[in-house]
């Protein structure tokens, strides 16, 4: 086979899950099969459940549509989004992997500086199974890396570092604007290859995007809700934002560690940012009041796993974010019906079976 | 002049002192020769004062040896380190210009991946002069880059950022490891030109090492201390770590922005382990205990001036880490005489002349 001589030994192959939105046919896996073949896919079909989506040849895949995300869920279907990608988080919860690499698919196979491929997935998998440095920076970056260490001056009991739960992979081409900066700069493109990884620092926020994210479920992910985007709701594009305010605050109190940087996808198309602005325009003010809760949001010693801080984070929303909009006593309700339905998918206790109610999916 | 055909208009040529540490001619100084000859140095001759330091024709220079800090400082010399570079921190002191770039003397023009020599004054000077980013982190790096800016979801009311007192460079070839890393990878060298500068954020202290690094002196100059160290003193190779140390603090409560990453320059030599480990020891263990004081080092909202931060920080070093060792006693100390120093030879007030004292160093 072909692609056993790209990747002879392709990492966690049977403890990792790609998850894709989409509302359309899967042509760009044909660019990912050497990278993506050897792993199982999880498909979250967006928008009209009865079109067909065509998926290559020789994926090992399931599909869930609308249809099936309400049958699954009942009543708890309604905190997964519809008509945005943050339906993708579905994918998070009926995962049964240990890790997750969720990807766009208008994103295609990068090149690094030498005209070499990127394998995206590969570099994921590495940033996730090598500890993170957010207590002190490593001025020479990812100091687990070959070729780097440590600096003079890191103390020494910092250097075996916090177990990764989160990287997040960067964009070639087409950077991810906002639709204001969409607006004024039509023809930036991205072509800056910076050859690093790094730990983002404990008490620091950053803006998460969902397009090229690699996380460890079992770190981190009843936190990695999409939140309530799109139909019906008065904000889009602020899905992954939301998702990575909430996990970098779970992150840092859990003293978990999240990565950014390397590795790049190729990004090939921007979306429209008349459209966009249209989604995101209460976002854009939302954000000046949102941030700062995050960014001053304690959680309680008390909060020991990622489900009682994510139900402690609700009522804080609840309580400190309804002011600004009825819409986030709505969405704090909705990350307590996400954990709801999160935990009756994944019942804790070791060889405990999954609900009935998953099996046989629209494949 | 060939030199005008390389730097054609130099920037800040008259607002910006090199100050370099040395004990031996600085032949090396020929090869900055493009870069560094429109500027003025300040060199301060470390050890033995009667030992003549050549310095290549055409520099426009200042030298002070340590009989010209004892006549200057009188009994407030004792602040100033011997037979360590963090005597260097003198011709911060007594330079007159805004900012400061400062070099060691077995540092060369590294090159970039296409092979041009990079001039690290020039890109020091671009990262002093635009803003930095504390507050939030932007994953595409340095927004104001050409060609990069902020990623969606940066919140609009931040993307002003923060005046920058800090630049901090990095090298190529040998890395600045400690001693114990240097003993265990005598041969690893730096290879990898990560071509990103970033802001540290807020709240994150990081390693800041002293060989090739400028800052802007009127923002945050009377911080830039480099302790005692060296000659009589129970430790050395801490003098940048403990400015970095201070200068973060500082840095944060003033909501000033410190950068790191590019330039890189070439470190030539490796220092010897087992001399650094000898120098090194004591700070190995004591920094188990100093980063932490730092890290949750606070200032009063009163503290409005470098100075008063300065002071502060010097009481709270005698009060938390005198139980470590009577050493702090006496660096708390020597800080309070070096602030002492620094505003005798640096009166506030505009117009007002440098203390006569001044006139005269030794060229």
């Amino acid at each position: 086979m072909a692609v056993a001589s790209v990747t002879p030994t392709p990492l966690l192959k049977d403890e990792l899950d790609i998850v894709i939105p989409t509302i359309r046919n899967l042509d760009f896996l044909e660019m990912w099969r050497p990278f993506f073949q050897p792993y199982h896919l999880i498909i979250v079909q967006d928008g009209d459940p009865s079109k067909t989506i065509n998926v290559p040849e020789g994926f090992d895949y399931e599909l869930y549509n609308r249809n099936d995300i309400n049958r699954i869920l009942g009543p708890k279907a309604s905190c997964i989004s519809f008509k945005d990608s943050a339906c993708r988080c579905f994918g998070y919860m009926v995962s049964k992997k240990k890790y997750i690499y969720t990807i766009d698919d208008d994103c295609f196979v990068a090149k690094d500086p030498s005209g070499k491929d990127i394998n995206a997935l590969e570099q994921h998998i590495k940033n996730l199974l090598c500890p993170s440095t957010p207590h002190f920076f490593n001025t020479l970056y990812d100091p687990y890396r070959e070729g780097a260490d440590f600096v003079r001056g890191y103390p020494f009991s910092m250097r075996e570092g916090a177990a990764t739960a989160v990287s997040h992979g960067l964009w070639l081409n087409i950077p991810d604007y906002d639709a204001p900066t969409q607006l004024v700069k039509p023809r930036e493109r991205n072509t800056r290859y910076v050859d690093a990884v790094m730990t983002i620092p404990k008490g620091t926020l950053f803006p998460m995007c969902g397009m090229n994210l690699a996380f460890d479920r079992e770190l981190i992910g009843p936190a990695m809700y999409f939140g309530l985007m799109g139909d019906g709701q008065p904000i889009g594009r602020y899905d992954d934002m939301w998702a990575g305010w909430c996990i970098k605050v779970i992150c840092d109190h859990l003293g978990l560690g999240v990565k950014t940087g390397l590795p790049y996808i190729w990004h090939s198309k921007a979306s429209n940012p008349f459209v966009n602005l249209k989604k995101e325009y209460k976002g854009i003010y939302w954000q000046e009041e949102i941030i700062p809760f995050f960014q001053s949001a304690t959680l309680p010693k008390d909060c020991t796993s990622v489900q009682q801080c994510y139900l402690e984070l609700s009522k804080q929303v609840k309580e400190k974010l309804s002011t600004i909009d009825p819409y986030f006593t709505k969405l704090a309700d909705a990350m307590v019906t996400w954990i709801e339905a999160w935990d009756e998918l994944n019942p804790t206790g070791e060889g405990l079976a999954k609900p009935s109610i998953l099996n046989g999916p629209g494949k």
